[in-house]
């Protein structure tokens, strides 16, 4: 693709905290964005040259952020493909594509994508009934994690079960819709790779980051995250093989279990940017923001060594309420996303400390 | 003042590519931002929340941006001051002030204010006649540097004469205003330093740059500058000075002329963010932008340390074509500023090339 020039339109599906500061990386590169969120008041929605505010499958408002933007991109990757279909149909550039979200959007699509890619993940079965669900639990072992195949997010539609006759309870708990059921990962912690590829295929990685999770979302991460020998290198050739096996374009988060043998499994990828990238806004030479942007409009990919070490915090529902305490801290950049109401739970901002290398 | 929660709204005089990034900042810190600008594709109206596309004195734009506004700052000081005082008997607290402002938009009373406070300039004459400014020049030694009291910037509005009787013609040729007629300032290199004062009084100063002008445009800023021994305090106390004298709050830029025995002048002010305080995007704790918003705001201020070393050039005119190759360095960082045409000599963006400190 011809790289797009400042002044152009990016267009974005999804305006909340991703569709913000993609928005805000987007205007430091002189690009204008246009928003197509059905929320009036969504965080990107303020920062923004155009918010289309229409379902993400409104073809009239796909039509016009269509006619208007030289690329679009997205910010979730649970788009009705409708959506993505009309646009593609319309001419204009999507990215990542259909493939990259069709893997996404299904848990065992991605698991058998990855397998297939050579990136290693737990032994799965697909089931869609209780009496499946139950089988696929005898296979594995036993106790096994049951997730529905589409829509979960944050430890959402998903629960543990310790037999097959738990297995069929928690399928029907889970609505009865298919499910993937997991092997345990006996991991030791987690880690995840952002990682970027362009239109031309050049590809780049970040530094790893190490991620603990509390009730299912991410509280913490760390990075440059302290590895063993050989498994930064691991880490790149399993982006890498997923990036290029997906033709895929732009930032994508790939979660890592690390076992105890130091080896790597992938647990999930999100075709996107992804809030263990965070912390590249204050200890990257690129951010994992701006790197998508530069990635969807064709640019050279921005380079990708850590120049501080940073953790990064998330500021959780009420959390955000610490924000003076945090803003009087001396090593701590705050982002906030706008968001009206700090329910229980919801993403409100992220701290970012930083520390010398 | 209360700190200003995240979620109010932040509004800005000026839509240019300083309330852009001021927007940027403030969007970082979870406010909303209302531009003010006449201009209805000013470079601020595609980040904000609100655009006001109105002239900066309408009573009506001036009313609703007050009734919205936690705060209401300024991107240039050439504001009426008639609409700082609308805004300021609407009740909205305006920052930086109508003195700030007052001394800033002329030169005389700028200087005087600068002696008067323990700032030292050159010597200078107010005159506004062509005899007037013949004699000053007599009484300053025949060579001097004549500039329109108001109005003047990026080196318009200002010539040298060398004699008194040159003195007259430019007076004239500047078209008969009110001029101040200043002596030559032998100076080694232009620094400047960036500081920022808090609604509670407290302060604090970003290491200095020292800048290169083409043109009478600001060209190249590097920093922190190298400098002698005693110059940081020198320049500390030459910020304090002044931010305590106008009752500052906000970020002001000061530039400072540094003469063969290192000794400080004072050149000029302005109560803004400024050009040459760029480089603290990606080279300092907090960059001016987040540090102007968070003083005006009632936050604490950020720390100011610098966290790299970093060669500010802006691109000017048609230079921002070469965008390609810049975004191709490896240590270079492009803040465009969505601006439509490339007219010659016009702000269209800038680079901050980073270096370990």
């Amino acid at each position: 693709m011809t790289p797009l020039a400042p002044g152009s339109t990016i267009g974005i599906l999804g305006g909340g905290q991703l569709g913000r500061m993609l928005a805000l990386a987007a205007a430091r590169l002189g690009f204008d964005v246009a928003i197509l969120d059905p929320e009036p008041d969504c965080p990107a929605s303020r920062v923004c040259a155009l918010h289309l505010c229409a379902a993400y499958d409104d073809p009239e408002a796909l039509t016009r952020l269509a006619r208007i933007s030289g690329v679009v991109t997205l910010e979730f990757e649970n788009v009705p493909a409708g959506a993505l279909a009309i646009l593609i149909g319309l001419g204009v550039p999507v990215a990542p594509g259909a493939q990259a979200l069709a893997v996404a959007q299904d848990r065992v699509e991605e698991k058998s994508f990855l397998n297939a890619a050579g990136a290693p993940t737990v032994a799965f079965a697909a089931a869609d009934s209780p009496q499946a669900a139950a089988r696929a639990s005898a296979d594995l072992g036993g106790r096994v994690l049951i997730k529905t195949r589409r829509d979960g997010y944050d430890g959402k539609g998903q629960a543990w079960a310790n037999s097959p006759e738990a297995a069929a309870e928690v399928f029907l708990s889970l609505g009865g819709r298919p499910v993937i059921v997991e092997a345990p990962a006996p991991f030791r912690r987690e880690l995840s790779v952002i990682a970027a590829r362009g239109w031309s295929g050049a590809s780049a990685t970040f530094p790893l980051a190490e991620n603990v999770h509390r009730n299912g979302i991410l509280h913490l991460s760390s990075a440059p995250a302290v590895l063993a020998p050989g498994q930064a290198n691991e880490a790149g050739r399993i982006a890498d093989r997923i990036l290029s096996g997906l033709g895929y374009v732009g930032v994508i988060g790939i979660e890592l279990f690390e076992l105890e043998d130091a080896s790597l499994l992938v647990n999930e990828i999100a075709p996107r940017v992804h809030n263990s990238g965070h912390w590249t806004q204050d200890g990257a030479a690129t951010d994992q923001f701006e790197q998508h942007i530069r990635a969807v409009a064709g640019w050279s990919l921005g380079p990708v060594e850590a120049r501080a070490r940073v953790e990064m915090e998330n500021l959780l529902g009420e959390a955000v309420q610490d924000w003076p305490a945090i803003a009087g801290e001396s090593n701590a950049r705050l982002h906030l996303y706008g968001k009206r109401k700090a329910r229980e739970g919801r993403k409100m901002g992220h701290v970012n400390r930083v520390f010398p290398l």
